[in-house]
C-alpha cells in the first residue's frame, strides 16, 4: 500500500508553476495576475483568501486582493468583476464563495469572463470540460486527477467510481475521469447497494461530505483511492473513507489531512498561469 | 416483454405539442418559431431539414425555411445565425450539420443565442445541462428519456449503463439519467469487459453506431433497453442491439427502426415551444 502524499504534490506544482511563472516574465510577458473578490468578513473565507494570495505571492503570480462591505449589492459586486474582466494585468478571478446570504454566489460568478474563469465552476467552463474543448476546469478535480498521474494510475479503461455528484466536485471528477478513458461510474445519495458499487471499483472516489461514509471492505484490493471529503469528527479533520481499515486493501490511497486538500490551491494556482497564457 | 412503440409515444407528444401551441396563440402569443438554416445542397441533410420544416406546420410552429449556397462562408453564416438571434419571431435556430467541409459546424452552432438553442449541443447548452440549471436540452437525449417515463420506468436509484459517450447522445444521456437518480456508468470503446458491464444493467442504452454490438445475453433479465443506434446492416436499418436475442431477456425495449428515432424531431418540436415561452 502506497500512501498519497498530497502536500509533497502541491509542493511540486507549485514549484513547476513557479519556475513555469519566471520562464514566462523572461519571455517579456507581464507576470499572470490573479484577483480574489472576498465580500463581506466571514472569518473562515478570509482565511482561504489569504492563503490563495499568500501561495500567488510565492510563485511570483500577482496577487490583487479586493474586498468589499457585507452590505454590497448585487451591482457593486457585479460593477467589480466587471472591471477585472476588462484588466488585462487580471488573467484569473475568484468569487469566494459563498458571499452574504443576500447575493447569489454562483450567479454571479456568471458575471466572470470565462478565460478568466479559473475557478471553472461557470456554466461554460462546465460545458467546455463536457464538450472536452480547451478550457479552465475545477481546481479540486483537477487535483484528484494530478494525484492519479503523479501515481501513474493506468486510468485507460480502468473501473472508476465517483461518489457525489455536486457540481464542485463529483461531477467534474467523473467528467475528467471519463476522458481519461475510465468506465465512469457517478453514484450519490440515491445509489441503491452503494456497498457492491465501490467494490467494482478500480478507482474509488469519495467526494460525500459524510465522516467515514465509505468502510474499509467495500475498497477493492489493489483500488486507487481519492477521499474528497473533509469532515469534522470527535474535533478532528476526517475523510469519507474509514482510513484505517480501507488502507488494508487499497493499493494507493490519499490521507485526509494531507491528501487531495493541498492540490486545490496548486491548481488554482496552475489554471491562473493557463489563463494567463491563453489570453496572451 | 413489451415493445416501446416509439412512432405511437412521439406522435402523442406532436399531438401535446400541437394542443399547447393552441392555448398559446389562443392566449395572444405569436406561435412559436422554427428557422432551420441548410448550407449546401447534400440530399440527406435536405431530406432532414424537410422533415423538420413539415413536422413544424403540422404542429402549427411557424417554419423559417433558409438555404445557403454550398459556396457560403463563415461569416454569411454567421450574418445569418446573428439575424435570426435577433428576429423575435424565431423562437429557435437549428443548424444543420454537417455543413459543406470548409465550415466549422460545432463552431458555427455557438453563434446561437442559448434561449434560441434547440437543438442543445452549444458549450453553454451543455453547461446548463450538466449544472442541472434550466435550459434547453439535445433532443434525441430527451427523447430516450420520454420513452421511460412514458413506460413508467422506476429510474431512482436503478443502475444504468450508457454505452457511447458522443456529445450528441452518450453525454448527455448519461447527464439526464443522473438527474433522474439513476446510478449511472458511462461505457465506451475503451471500456474493458463491456458484456460485465451491461449485464448490470437495469437501464441500458446502446448509442454507439455498430450494428448488434450488444449481444442479446448482455441483457439483464427484465431491463429496459433503449436502442439508439441506426446502422445499415445487409441494406436494412439495425440497432446498435441485437434485438431478436434481446427481446428474450429485456423487460421493455425499443426497436429499430421505430424506437428512439422518432422522438428526435417531436423533441425538437417541444424544445421550440419551450423556447418560445421561455422568450416570452
Ligand atoms: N479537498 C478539497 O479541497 C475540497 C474541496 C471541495 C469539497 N471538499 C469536501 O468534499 C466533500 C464533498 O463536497 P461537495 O461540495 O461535493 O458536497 P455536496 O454536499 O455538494 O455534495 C455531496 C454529494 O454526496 C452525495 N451524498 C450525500 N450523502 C450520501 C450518501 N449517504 N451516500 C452516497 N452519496 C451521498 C450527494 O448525492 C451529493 O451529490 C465535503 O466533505 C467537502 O468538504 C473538499
Ligand atoms: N435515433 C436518433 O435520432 C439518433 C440520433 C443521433 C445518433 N443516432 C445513432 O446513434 C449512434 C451513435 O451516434 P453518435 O453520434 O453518438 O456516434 P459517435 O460515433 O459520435 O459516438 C459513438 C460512441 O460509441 C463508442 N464506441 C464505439 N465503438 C465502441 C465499442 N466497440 N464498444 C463500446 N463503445 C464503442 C465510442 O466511444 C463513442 O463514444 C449512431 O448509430 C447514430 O446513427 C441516432
Amino acid at each position: 500500500m502506497t500512501l498519497i502524499d498530497g502536500k509533497a504534490i502541491a509542493q511540486q506544482v507549485r514549484n513547476e508553476v513557479r519556475e513555469q511563472v519566471a520562464e514566462w516574465v523572461a519571455a517579456g510577458h507581464d507576470a499572470p495576475g490573479l484577483a480574489t473578490v472576498l465580500v463581506g468578513d466571514d472569518a473562515a473565507s478570509a482565511v482561504y483568501v489569504g492563503n490563495k494570495q499568500k501561495a500567488c505571492a510565492e510563485v511570483a503570480i500577482q496577487g490583487f486582493d479586493h474586498r468589499l462591505p457585507v452590505d454590497a449589492t448585487e451591482d457593486d459586486v457585479k460593477r467589480l468583476l466587471h472591471e477585472l474582466n476588462a484588466d488585462p494585468k487580471v488573467s484569473g478571478i475568484l468569487l469566494q464563495l459563498p458571499p452574504p446570504k443576500h447575493l447569489d454566489g454562483p450567479k454571479l460568478t456568471e458575471e466572470i469572463a470565462p478565460g478568466k474563469d479559473v475557478d471553472g465552476l461557470t456554466p461554460i467552463s462546465t460545458g467546455l470540460l463536457h464538450k472536452n474543448l480547451p478550457g479552465l476546469r475545477p481546481c479540486t478535480p483537477l487535483g484528484c486527477m494530478e494525484l492519479l498521474k503523479r501515481h501513474d494510475v493506468d486510468l485507460q479503461g480502468a473501473e472508476a467510481v465517483v461518489v457525489g455528484r455536486s457540481d464542485l466536485v463529483g461531477k467534474p471528477i467523473s467528467a475528467l475521469l471519463l476522458q481519461a478513458n475510465a468506465t465512469v461510474t457517478t453514484a450519490h445519495s440515491r445509489t441503491r447497494d452503494l456497498d457492491e458499487v465501490c467494490r467494482r471499483a478500480d478507482v474509488l472516489v469519495a467526494a460525500v461530505g459524510v465522516a467515514h461514509l465509505i468502510k474499509g471492505d467495500w475498497v477493492k484490493e489493489g483500488a486507487a483511492v481519492i477521499d474528497v471529503g473533509m469532515n469534522r469528527l470527535d474535533g478532528k479533520l476526517t475523510g469519507d473513507v474509514e482510513f484505517d481499515s480501507a488502507v488494508e486493501r487499497a493499493g494507493l490511497i490519499t490521507p485526509v489531512p494531507g491528501g487531495v486538500g493541498p492540490l486545490t490551491v496548486a491548481m488554482l494556482l496552475r489554471n491562473t498561469l493557463q489563463a494567463a497564457k491563453d489570453a496572451a
